[in-house]
């Protein structure tokens, strides 16, 4: 694997680059499509080329219950599979160590959300989750048995699932996790980490594809220490690239810090990855701070759930069930080139979406990942051209 | 509206034409694609192009209940609402009358299905039909409320809809009504037939189609002298084509001898539409007795409940849910050339099917419509060359 940095900005640490993967090159910053089980929800493989998105990630925890790493890498892997033949990343199952885990039992996911005059959320559930040095036994939620997650496993896995970069397991911590278990939980994550390259060495040759590359994953939750520490240390490992996994604290501004304490301890040449984080604000903030890339569920789950991503709405969402938008004939935005807004009026998707129509889920779908796409276009040509990254400037 | 015969088989009562609506032409015989509430269910209109579909059918007893005709008329009518410009035809609502009504008490569809040693099947649920001789009560399923049904009402509804074909309300009777009741519906919808034209008239110039069309529907059960008599009376008036419809008896047989019995009794030269009617078999036979057009749901539904199409497995279903497939590269048709065989495996369908992925709808729903599509096909290329309509020829 390749990373090229082509530009780089004057007033802030983004960068514009290039990352070669084994199965095609991937402009950076760049939004990574969520393909939990080796599909963008409602999408086919057509409908993401036309609307130009680059790489997808799956999710090794999802695909190992269904189909299993054994059947797809005998289909020829995640690629031919599924027949996505561009970049391929895989996250490692740490994260739903966090969600069916400790983010169950304190309600919350990667940056906690806390309402005025609360302590905590409520727990969403039980944990079906065991952590231990060794790795962690996780639930499946297919028949309820207990699969172990190692180090080793879960590499063996996605060496069978072939896609391009792979992420190692790691425990990512709460934002209600206190100092002392975020830094016992950091320190394992560093030994999972050597485990796992080691694993990694060993079973070159292993699975479809011959060219995968190792991201390292740094935790530390919301503490600077943690952070800094862990980055020095994962940063000194020979990964190809990293990822910031965990928690990101309990406001946008935490997760702000957490990327301005983390990034400058990471060797600069090397790609960044922010996990799960994918708001227009957070991916602008992210990039300034010097993320190249990202991945995140909202912007599909949002358009299933009625939210259209527009330039003019408040909070960049248009809630097309409201009934302002029975009669408008207008499209989502006007200016989007997607095949949906090149298509398709409001007052339509409306009455889709009430309808529980299935074609309203392909529909929206597309224009939100378009959104992002475009997004990130304006975001690198900002760059590149040394304009400001400002909000303003990059959407609508 | 014209219709023009342009081939005729020499050796049953098939016929290959073209059908010019307003809004284009159809070539015959041909599948209409169900559209219930304006949309192909997990389609767009421009998969719907892809694949060759050439004119939708949708319902307006669901279109009534959301957004409503007006709204439809204002956002300029079904085909600029929908964004589907080509043919549309609506549906009178006739059919929920029976399948909420007498279709729920009785148990049935169109055609009984009985288990051997089963007198009659049981009840799905209580009736939320109530007909008299004005027209009939129907329970709104989204509110519950009772909203009227009278031949006029329906007309001015599809006038504000503006498809380019509609249908009058009539009454569907059941397979298991017997000839005195069948025989009083039939002579209902009868009168329901002539206020229906009248009221067609009075419209004109009413809604977003000033070149709408209007065609008869023959009624009479599974009785001979009812089915000729209605043939014969609804043949007679001012339509421009006729749909047969209602019950078609207790076995397939029952249904090919109704076709025998009405299809005499039209004017050859209008065009004729099977209702609700559309597996393999059922077509081809009835398109050997003379039928033009041809709507049903069942290949949609089927799709999505993975029931593939596929001309070597028995039925011409393979069900994507089986093991076998599991491992399965091959796509669901070797020969076949829709999006969906061209890029996916039955493997990777499996899959999808079995993780509930969207993006599973409308790839099956895309192949199980273009097999129909390209069955129609090959019957117009058969019946245009004189070659045999036999299944073998026409499939696989």
């Amino acid at each position: 694997m390749e990373f090229r940095i082509e530009a780089q900005d004057t007033r802030c640490e983004a960068r514009a680059g290039v990352l070669v993967t084994a199965h095609g090159a991937v402009e950076t910053p760049a939004f990574v499509a969520v393909a939990t089980r080796g599909t963008v929800k409602a999408l086919s493989v057509d409908d993401l080329r036309e609307i130009g998105v680059q790489i997808l990630i799956g999710n090794t925890y999802h695909l190992l219950l269904r189909p299993g790493p054994e059947v797809v890498a005998e289909l020829g892997g995640l690629h031919r599979f599924s027949s996505w033949d561009g970049p391929w990343m895989t996250d490692s199952g740490g994260f739903q160590v966090f969600s069916l885990g400790a983010g169950m039992e304190h309600g919350v996911g990667k940056i906690a959300s806390i309402f005025p005059g609360e302590e905590a959320p409520r727990p969403k559930g039980e944990s079906i989750v065991r952590v231990d040095e060794e790795g962690a036994w996780v639930k499946s939620l297919l028949d309820g048995s207990w699969i172990r997650f190692t180090p080793e496993e879960v590499i063996r896995w996605e060496r069978l699932f072939g896609a391009d970069i792979i992420l190692p397991l790691d425990e990512c911590t709460s934002p209600f996790h206190d100092r002392d278990y975020t830094e016992r939980a950091m320190e394992r994550t560093h030994r999972w980490a050597e485990r796992a390259l080691r694993a990694f060495a060993e079973t070159e040759g292993l699975g479809p594809n011959p060219k995968q590359a190792l991201f390292g994953i740094v935790q530390g939750g919301a503490y600077e220490g943690l952070r800094r520490r862990s980055a020095r240390y994962i940063g000194s490992l020979d990964f190809s690239g990293f990822a910031i996994g965990g928690s990101l604290g309990k406001s946008k501004e935490d997760m702000y810090r957490v990327l301005e304490w983390t990034i400058p301890e990471l060797p600069p040449e090397k790609p960044r990855h922010l996990l799960g984080i994918g708001t227009v604000e957070d991916i602008v903030e992210a990039v300034k701070r010097g993320i190249d890339t990202f991945d995140c569920a909202a912007p599909t789950r949002m358009a299933r759930n009625g939210a259209l991503l527009c330039a003019e709405e408040e909070g960049f969402r248009l809630h097309i069930k409201a009934a302002r938008y029975k009669k408008d004939e207008r499209p989502i935005e006007e200016d989007c080139d997607c095949p949906t807004c090149r298509r398709y009026s409001r007052a339509f998707l409306h009455h889709l979406f009430r309808s529980g129509e299935l074609s309203y889920f392909r529909l929206a779908t597309i224009h939100n990942l378009r959104f992002m796409v475009r997004l990130m276009e304006r975001i690198r040509a900002a760059i590149r051209a040394g304009s400001p990254l400002e909000i303003e400037n990059l959407i609508g």
